[in-house]
């Protein structure tokens, strides 16, 4: 089924313990496409400035399971920057800086040709943008938007708006008691799944993942590694091989949900293998299955 | 299969967000001994003061699984006692006060009756006592014990000679990585699962468990509750319980030690829904089943 991802391109510049990469290809929509493209076709949705170089999509042009028709070079325009830093725990970072750059500007339009898309990731933006690309859809099967705390803090309205038209929603673990003023994760969780219609996951990075639906919670651990160059894309990888999977069998029900959520996982523990999206690029949907595999025989009890 | 618990026996107090007690039970070998007696007989083993209330035990003696011919009431002593306060967050918590009391004079001494214990827990305390509390076992099947950061710190080369001598431990994630100077969890388990003989617990509070052994590492999700009370004694419930499933079993390869595990963090669910062991003692065997089938259930994908 028809799988569309809006969310920013960004030029990144990484640094790590295990090595630094300037200029390199990041953003939402890019790692949240690569990775569902290993389970659904994908169509794309985002906008850079005449800054971009032309060769700076190419892992994406070259992948024919994702649809760039819904991709806009914005003459005039600079894409957006960000730098960050990770600490000796690549778990924590700091952001050295950001520049917004075109994407505090207008949002891009959806081209006609996707606005019957079945199945929707609003990756993380401002949420009145969200709710301007989700009225550009004609008969959505299933919303799914990511958040962050900027908004949380100061568009706390126009989200609530938002994620009460949403059928599922993507957050941290602080974001969601941010969002909530819930200290335990849990009870936070089952709040923000009161608001949406079907689902909410809670990203705890490393720790996991935690899934509210159809009235109960379910607990996922991560996929244990120790091999972890760069997790910058990790969450939107995440999204986007849940909701390729989601997409690929065309059902939201709790077990579908898990299983999507599995693949997210697995998918995730392997793009941070690498800086930007060197590691996925390498990978095939084999490797991803006998990682999977592995992780239901080690999670088994 | 017999199983033989070594530990404190604590008069505690705990501030935590609902609500304060004073002078409750509380110690290592108390939430072990009670959790692992939903899975197999126990016996227990510690020393406490004259100051003991005579009626303080009492919940343990009303359990017809926990033999407690080891337990020593030292004349001219005084009992351990802990003051812990918690945050808002309960996985944070400030120690207020400690008074080690008798836990800083010679350990107990094992009696002739358990020595041919099977199955042995040897709770944190000096690992030179430990070693002496090791010593004076016959012919142990599987010896598990447990750390902290103290002893990582000030003990070092007392603890690397222990840890040669175990087949198991048991330790919080902050102090595997402290042991091994591996800021990865994942790395630092498997430095650790190099030194012992056979298995290593990782325990992450909230987060789960990891665990490592045959080479392998099993990630586990803790069973998701918003019902948090009191965590005092969760990590040590979470053990009696792995134990006692071990114990009633009679193997640990690593299918039972992730059964175990699971059994460890449902028992833990419900120990930390009440203060001291409010909540154990009004637990059956056929809830804490229960709550492990909803926990396969929400768990499987």
């Amino acid at each position: 089924m028809s799988l569309l991802v809006t969310g920013s391109i960004g030029i990144d510049t990484v640094e790590a313990p295990a090595g630094k990469v300037e200029n390199v290809l990041g953003g939402s929509s890019i790692y949240f496409a690569y990775a569902a493209s290993f389970f659904s076709p994908v169509r794309l949705v985002g906008v850079v400035g005449d800054d971009c170089p032309p060769d700076f999509l190419a892992p994406l042009r070259a992948n024919p399971k994702i649809d760039l028709a819904g991709l806009e070079v914005r003459p005039g325009s600079k894409t957006f920057r960000w730098h960050g830093r990770y600490h000796a725990d690549v778990n924590d970072r700091d952001t050295v800086g950001v520049e917004l750059n075109v994407l505090a500007e207008r949002g891009p339009a959806i081209p006609e040709q996707f606005r019957d898309s079945r199945y929707v990731f609003l990756a993380n933006t401002h949420p009145a943008l969200q709710m301007q690309l989700l009225d550009q859809l004609k008969a959505p099967a299933l919303v799914v938007a990511d958040t962050m705390d900027l908004w949380i803090n100061s568009q706390r309205d126009a989200l609530l708006t938002l994620l009460r038209r949403l059928d599922g929603l993507v957050l941290n673990d602080s974001e969601a008691k941010l969002l909530t003023g819930e200290p335990n994760v849990v009870a936070a969780g089952m709040k923000v799944a009161s608001i949406v219609k079907k689902f909410v996951v809670v990203k705890k990075g490393e720790h996991g993942s935690l899934l509210f639906t159809e009235g109960k919670v379910s607990a996922m651990p991560s996929y244990p590694t120790c091999n972890v160059i760069d997790p910058t894309g990790a969450g939107d990888s995440f999204a986007g091989a849940m909701m390729g999977h989601i997409a690929a069998v065309g059902k939201f029900d709790a077990a579908t949900l898990r299983r999507a959520a599995a693949y997210g996982s697995v998918t995730a523990s392997i793009e941070l293998e690498d800086f930007s999206l060197n590691k996925l690029v390498r990978t095939s949907r084999g490797e991803i299955d006998q990682r999977m595999k592995q992780f239901e025989e080690l999670t088994a009890f």
